[in-house]
């Protein structure tokens, strides 16, 4: 397939309903990582995750007839709000799937942007189901946060706009949850860089994408323990073989270097991300061999946090 | 005086030394207020608050002798730092003198950056008397974070390159503490616009700039009770005059409108200020009749926060 047509229309038919999120950096932090660090800030995208992108290309990739019917997706929060902020910019309605212990805060913003949510049991099977009654009885079409192909282009764009500002960048590292931006990242690398290599960073706790590329069948997680809400789901059969092509391989951390690197960021960077933002900086911080030297783009994922429940 | 050949001439003079802080927007914020909100973000200078600016100024400004012998300063936080670095960036040694309630990350930040503490009980006049016993012992040069001719110019760089960026501003608010940034920014408006106006923000519990201009003479505060730490000191001889002839007001604000304010800037625009950096959007907000659908200009002071002691 020719990635790079793909990803250039898709970002021309987002263009105008997104940001372009600026590239920031920080002297403080080159010096602690030994590497030159450039951070895409999706924290700074319409509301205020790089969800947007994927889902804004997932709505207007649909017929006409289709997007009147209005869209279903289930979500842990960020794809939720960007999904409602979407159908919102193109009139129509979004009935969003919610896990009933998701933070309060994303499910005031689903509702702030005029989103209709439905509460379910936090299993992966229970939302699915109850997305998929939705969908038969509103005729809606179902969008998936990770593993749809349209998405996954979607939530390449972000690379593909890092690439633009420098383009002599050696890695780019992404968090993963549900595979869907390192799995667009790994493309837009391919199709926009001769070098750029693609790594994913994932939390100890919730380790099945590192799982899965060894075992190379997509593995599930015991637990969902990890303060990075939003990377406690699993890859899906659109994005693993992508990643499984094009990632070079995916960086484990503990919590405690995710929690210390969400620190670092706030503090010299005055930004704030997400816990999940900041899991990749700790698998940099934590293999800094790998690294030393070379221009390391490091996608900020969200930056969507409860302020009343922070880790430090 | 030619305001702005002066400025102009410090801005070269310092150029190399600072960041070029970036102006955002939010276009919730601007719905929110009615006006058009343009955030000049201090918050990301280098040490986190454009004191930076001042200390940096005041450095270079003196002679090689003057220099060599070091500088004093007393601060309640981001001049201390500032001076500390803009020190170490001259390799000459900062001596720094500290209310012992200062919150402890800026203590460190001030040790991170070479400056050498002296800590004392957090009453102004006590400040003075220590930090004048060290300009006799080291004969060092004395820098007062907001009293000083060169310190008020350097801060008032940051407004001039914030209407560098958007000329057609009709207000600048930025806090009052010192009265060091507000008369800088005062300097700036007149020198590069024709009809910006300055207008300083402060907490209620500590109005004495607002109590001073009513009155015409320096007034005192009678307690410290702001969260907003920056703004707890009061205006001096030097900046003063410079407030009465050139700043058109003084808004005040209540604490909790101070908080919300700071909350919306740190959800909606996912940076990190201070809280004293909050208190212009918390009178903009509580004041809208005065801004409607005007260009504002915000200078967000600094991000240097204790991120265990937030307000939520």
């Amino acid at each position: 397939m020719d990635y790079k047509a793909i990803l250039d229309q898709a970002h021309a038919r987002i263009e105008s309903s997104i940001h372009r999120t600026p590239v920031l950096t920080s002297s403080h932090l080159n010096t602690l990582s030994g590497c030159h660090l450039f951070f895409k800030c999706e924290n700074f995208q319409k509301m205020g995750a790089f969800k947007m992108r994927g889902a804004v290309n997932s709505i207007l990739s649909l017929s006409d007839m289709e997007r009147s019917k209005g869209v279903v997706t289930h979500s842990s929060g960020n794809f939720a709000q960007a999904v409602s902020l979407a159908a919102q910019q193109s009139g129509i309605p979004a009935y969003i799937v919610m896990p009933e212990n998701a933070p309060q805060v994303k499910k005031d913003a689903v509702r702030g942007y005029g989103g209709q949510i439905t509460e379910c049991t936090p299993t992966i099977e229970i939302r699915q189901a109850t997305a998929d009654a939705i969908v038969s009885e509103k005729s809606a079409t179902f969008l998936h946060p990770s593993n749809q192909f349209e998405v996954i282009i979607g939530q390449g764009t972000s690379a593909k706009e890092l690439l633009e500002d420098q383009p002599q960048l050696d890695f780019i590292l992404t968090p993963v949850g549900g595979g869907g931006l390192v799995a667009g990242t790994a493309l837009s690398a391919k199709a926009y860089s001769e070098k750029c290599r693609v790594i994913g960073a994932e939390p100890k706790n919730v380790d099945d994408a590192y799982r899965s590329l060894k075992s190379g069948k997509i593995e599930t997680n015991d637990s969902n323990n990890t303060i990075a809400d939003g990377l406690r789901t699993q890859l899906g059969d659109v994005n693993f073989p992508i990643i499984q092509k094009y990632v070079d391989q995916i960086l484990l951390v503990e919590e405690d270097e995710i929690v210390a690197a969400m620190r670092l960021i706030w503090e010299r960077m005055k930004i704030i991300v997400e816990p999940s933002c900041a899991v990749p900086l700790a698998a940099v911080l934590k293999h800094k061999e790998l690294f030393k030297d070379r221009a390391v783009g490091i996608i900020l994922s969200g930056g969507n946090v409860d302020l009343g429940k922070l880790p430090f």
